[in-house]
């Protein structure tokens, strides 16, 4: 179908199709699906009649080619022009075959094998008959308490930015000549990742200023790269809910960005804005969020019940609502739904390809790469002739996939138990406690195993319902049993290993001191038990790197190393004691910075030399240092590139990232990195919010993690 | 002095000397002053000459009438033109007679003994030589980790405006024609108490809506009273220094608020426009702070060694010098100093007046009113029979002033110990622990005094360098080894009445659940001891109430009451369990609400009448309802007005303080309470920045705290 032909199309629906198409509902309301077609209960209470349904526009949460398929053959009889329906769906970090949480992809600074997941989730979901994933999810986060941050690559506009666009290209491919490919959405426009006290769906409340300096580049990148759609956030930004946010939509996204994709609610969130208080019922909070810019509208009722009526009273342009559809039938134009409404869908690939061996294999590659070795006394790898006691929660547990894998089995999943048999010699099993409770018994059995072994290996971590949407938390320590059990073991006097299996930084009080090595492995998805394994065994080698700084405590959120150096820095060469930015009682600075993690070699690096001392507009300097394996184990070192502007029109921070590279080498081996920077590479926004750079002296450092000290400068000359 | 003399006087001054007008210095820089007059060390360091102090246009710190004439005397001398210094100190909650902390006085809800406070410290201040104090300090604080919450009156706008207009009122009376009063300058502007973390100096980032709808009343309030000086803030206000920020100072407050009168920075920000990074060096700092509209730099050396400079390569406009001098000799002239350089300062007067018996009194006063009675298990008040254990690091401590007390003597300062002397038949004091340190002695001697006495009073705190400027705290409970007192006092099974001194609202963990009762008494000042006495005796009928909410602990913060309600409540009747606003272990809510606060009498609320169901401009809504002391003791009773707006065009809060009234009534005693409420009252800042209201539905809440639930409606009509 051709834009005339899609034009037509328009011009022939009625008002009550066109709000058809602006509406998105989950499965039960379809005829055609296992658990749909009953107009009931929910379904009457929102108003949603049969001819609603018929006239629905795409398809929530649907998933396998045979159900899509008999959806999709159905609703085609009922829909009086033939329209299509989307299906979209939340494929986050995989299909059936999971790969580690998003943080932790974060972790890896690995762009390649990050686009290979999201194009794994793209086949798995597209054979399945999926059109559109509701990923990525790009918010920046500095607040470890928020639920969500498993869903973010974490705390660096540059790292997000770099993801947005991995996962982008992943994901869509060239998805309008590929059916194995889906349509992207970027998420949560704008800022969700900032609610206060980490509480999700909090007020969120920034200057423009730190919004476009921070938050919007990774939504601006994805779209860069080409994304489809984008979603709106459940927060408000500086007293307008997102959803309702017209400049945020129409000014910033439409206009200044140039989008012209599809733009769709979160789930429910345009009715919510009576909830906030910006709507007195949902006939206002219809006009609000299409007059906002919001397309569709995720499974709440407010754009079919009221928008004919809206129109008809002359209160609402029935122009934004032709706009809205004309963009959601070009996105089913794109993808091919006119031609072949099927798509993708086909039960054959389903069975060849999902958890496929390659699949797996990529899923195991990066659960390794994500890890985040923290510390290591002399205690890792291990040798598969050591005694083991796999101990604690985790031990043997499936709940490693992390929240928004919802299509992922546990059955797939192998555990880290299943993982550590496949080299020890011998390993004893006791889950010394579970993630929240704890007994006597489970604690006397894991003491019992502890003892009759060479090693322990502690698996302890956060149920996946302790994080995700809605799982926040107030104390981010382990849960107390836990904190108790490594207390208990610590009094063995044996080696101690942790491994960690959660979604967010933990404040690690009781738990860094008493252990002698520890792993961050997140939740690392269906290959995560074999991924840890591999590197607590050594056959992989920890190059994980933290996206996202782990606290000292709560008390000192936020912590995120670019921050702002204040007029009374803590460490400057004249400061007072006292009257200087500090905690009487902790540090300000985190327990482990952003862009920290060990390995099993050590890595040397040259002293960093630079081109040229000065840098001007159209030239390009490069930054080169030489990296060595003085170890004795290959292994992947990420080379990171930090500028700091020294003085700005605004204040400007501490580090910015500029770049990175992962490399790998030999023991022995050594390794030029080089980097450009160019004058566009130090633009910033301006209080007046012009996006540009100044003369003057800038540092640059190079190194392991972003507390790398020293630095070479440069003037930028204009 | 008049006008014209002035403009004279300014044109016969060299920019040598105008520029010595824009620096204050402290006291031992001038000649005639006890510890000054050395041009030696850091002022040699500072570039700082003899010219340029005989040029200087202000003092900062000196006290006493003796002193300070003996250095006006002296300066005059030196001085060519013969223009008097103005003597500057931070006279926060009193001069030598030491008053509640501000965020005591701000739970007293009493704004005629938060304005007889102020006037006390000024008229002791006045006698004993000094002419502007830098207070009010009027900071909205949300982040009790910040240690400067303790000088703010609290979390709320209104109350804020109410309490700055008290104070300046208070510190100001007619100065211009009473010696005995002071210039007042508010601070910090703008938006100080935000500091990102509660970590004091750091970055301050919000909405210019958020600041305008809960930051800026309350300087405003100030400023509409009169208030005559204005200081900076340290912090950057979304990116900029507020000490170099133009838009605050030149645009905000100077052409929009139409402020005339003396800008100062606080001690030292204008170089601290370095650090921030934001100026290159001193020269640079010193024209962004004079452009932005620094007319005063406190403590440091950017004006007086680059201002001349600057001029002359043309680079500052000598307008800008000549504007911020005449304001200050307009102040000078204000404050009758060209007439009388001496001004109140009067060694007889400060004799009679400092620590007069009227002085002490209102401030006992105060102390009782301020302190916040959080519990009470049938305990309180206590019987002058009793035997009484007195334990814990307050016990015996004089350190109950709090920070900017720095002219009040332990020695003048009434300990608890002392107070409760003067009622009980039998005392046993025991420190049971220090404020952060313990022994065993101390504790067994407090076991010991514990058992063989009726009732526990425990005296428990902060040391008042735990708060104030750059006393913040990533752990807000109680230190461990007070923790641990009340664990062992606990087992003993005697009633235990535990009263707090200290700055900040704590996480009671520890605390609340092990105490029978328990009295906030915050640092009640000089007569603190005696006052707190008391109210532990029933002479005094504890009625203050909360300013800031108490948090359930650190990981919740900030928690405030007039929060947005989010899209997701949790208490919504249709609330999903998962899905809603909230911590997985947390409520969201404080653990005592902002205007919450027991008496040993109860208060009745009759239901609240409404004169109408409909408002509209330019009418009066009256809200009444009938308050009985249904007790048996005479007591008052803070009567609290909040309104809810539904529906806004941006997000409204759950609550908003609009009115209060302190009511005291004998034991069946009733009155009635009426409040006003226009549509003026119910104007808020709109998304594109306009103040109005608009029509809608309103609910309007009478109770006795902001967590009152019962609520009468109306509709605004437009």
């Amino acid at each position: 179908m051709n834009q005339n032909q899609l034009t037509s199309l328009l011009e022939q629906m009625t008002t009550e199709e066109k709000v058809g198409q602006l509406i998105q509902l989950a499965t039960p309301f379809l005829k055609g699906a296992s658990d749909g077609g009953q107009i009931t209960g929910p379904m009457v209470g929102m108003g949603i009649t049969e001819e609603v349904v018929q006239n629905t526009g795409s398809v929530l949460g649907a998933s396998g080619a045979k159900e899509i398929k008999n959806i999709q053959e159905t609703h085609l009889k009922d829909n009086r022009l033939g329209i299509p329906l989307l299906f979209m769906s939340d494929i986050v970090h995989g299909y059936k075959t999971i790969f580690p949480v998003p943080l932790a992809v974060g972790c890896s600074w690995d762009l390649d094998l990050a686009e290979r997941s999201a194009e794994i989730a793209a086949i798995e979901a597209a054979v399945s008959g999926i059109h559109v994933t509701f990923a990525p999810m790009v918010d920046l986060v500095r607040d470890p308490r928020w639920g969500r941050v498993m869903e973010s690559t974490g705390e660096d506009p540059y790292l997000n930015s770099e993801f947005a666009r991995a996962f982008v290209r992943g994901f869509q491919g060239d998805f309008e000549n590929d059916n194995q490919r889906v349509a992207s959405c970027v998420k949560h426009f704008a800022a969700y990742g900032a609610a206060e006290g980490g509480r999700d769906y909090n007020t969120v409340d920034m200057s423009e200023w730190q919004l476009r300096e921070n938050y919007l580049p990774a939504y601006k990148a994805a779209l860069d790269e080409g994304c489809e759609m984008v979603m709106t956030a459940f927060n408000i930004l500086n007293g307008v809910p997102s959803t309702g946010n017209k400049t945020l939509m129409r000014d910033l996204l439409r206009k200044e960005w140039d989008f012209d994709g599809v733009l769709i609610s979160d789930w429910g969130a345009v009715k919510e804005l009576i909830p906030h208080g910006v709507a007195e019922g949902e006939k206002e909070a219809a006009r609000k969020a299409l007059e906002a810019g919001v397309d569709i509208e995720m499974m709440t009722e407010c754009y079919v019940n009221h928008v004919q009526q809206l129109i008809e009273e002359g209160s609402l342009d029935e122009s934004l609502v032709d706009e809205a559809v004309l963009r959601i039938l070009k996105l089913k134009q794109k993808l091919g739904l006119f031609e072949n409404p099927f798509r993708g869908a086909d039960e054959q690939l389903e069975n060849e390809l999902i958890l496929s061996k390659e699949h797996r294999e990529s899923a195991r590659e990066l659960a390794a790469k994500s890890a985040v070795l923290l510390k290591n006394e002399q205690v890792l790898p291990l040798d598969p002739s050591q005694k083991i006691a796999l101990i604690g929660p985790f031990a043997d547990n499936h709940d490693i996939l992390g929240p928004w894998s919802w299509l992922g089995s546990k059955d797939d999943t192998i555990t880290l138990d299943k993982g550590i048999q496949s080299y020890a010699s011998e390993v004893k099993i006791a889950e010394g406690s579970g993630v929240e409770t704890s007994s006597n018994i489970q604690l006397d059995l894991a003491l019992k195993a502890a003892e009759e072994s060479d090693v322990i290996v502690l698996a302890l971590g956060e149920s996946s319902d302790m994080s995700g949407e809605a799982g926040c938390r107030a104390d981010i320590r382990l849960p107390q049993v836990q904190l108790e059990l490594i207390q208990e073991l610590k009094e063995l006097n044996k080696p101690i290993v942790t491994v960690l299996f959660n979604g967010r930084p933990l404040d690690l009080h009781g738990v860094i001191h008493e252990t002698d090595a520890l792993l961050e492995a997140w939740y690392p998805g269906t290959e995560g038990g074999q991924a840890v394994a591999d590197l607590l065994y050594g056959t992989s080698n920890p190059s994980g790197r933290l996206a996202m700084s782990f606290p000292h405590s709560v008390g000192q959120v936020p912590v995120y190393y670019n921050h702002y150096n204040t007029g009374r820095p803590k460490n400057a060469p004249d400061a007072q004691e006292r009257f200087v930015s500090q905690y009487l009682d902790s540090p300000n600075g985190p327990l482990f910075p952003f862009g920290y993690g060990l390995s099993y070699t050590t890595f040397t690096y040259d002293e960093v030399t630079i081109s040229s001392q000065e840098l001007k507009e159209g030239e390009t300097l490069t930054i080169t240092t030489r990296i060595t394996n003085s170890g004795e184990k290959a292994g992947e070192e990420v080379v990171q590139l930090y500028v700091r502007d020294t003085t700005g029109e605004v204040v400007r921070p501490m580090k910015e990232l500029k770049n990175f590279e992962r490399i790998s080498l030999q023991p022995g081996e050594e390794k030029e990195v080089t980097f450009d920077l160019k004058e566009e590479d130090l633009r910033y926004y301006h209080s007046n919010l012009e996006y540009k750079s100044d003369r003057g002296q800038f540092e640059v450092f190079v190194g392991p993690h972003s507390k790398q000290k020293s630095s070479v400068s440069f003037q930028l000359i204009k």
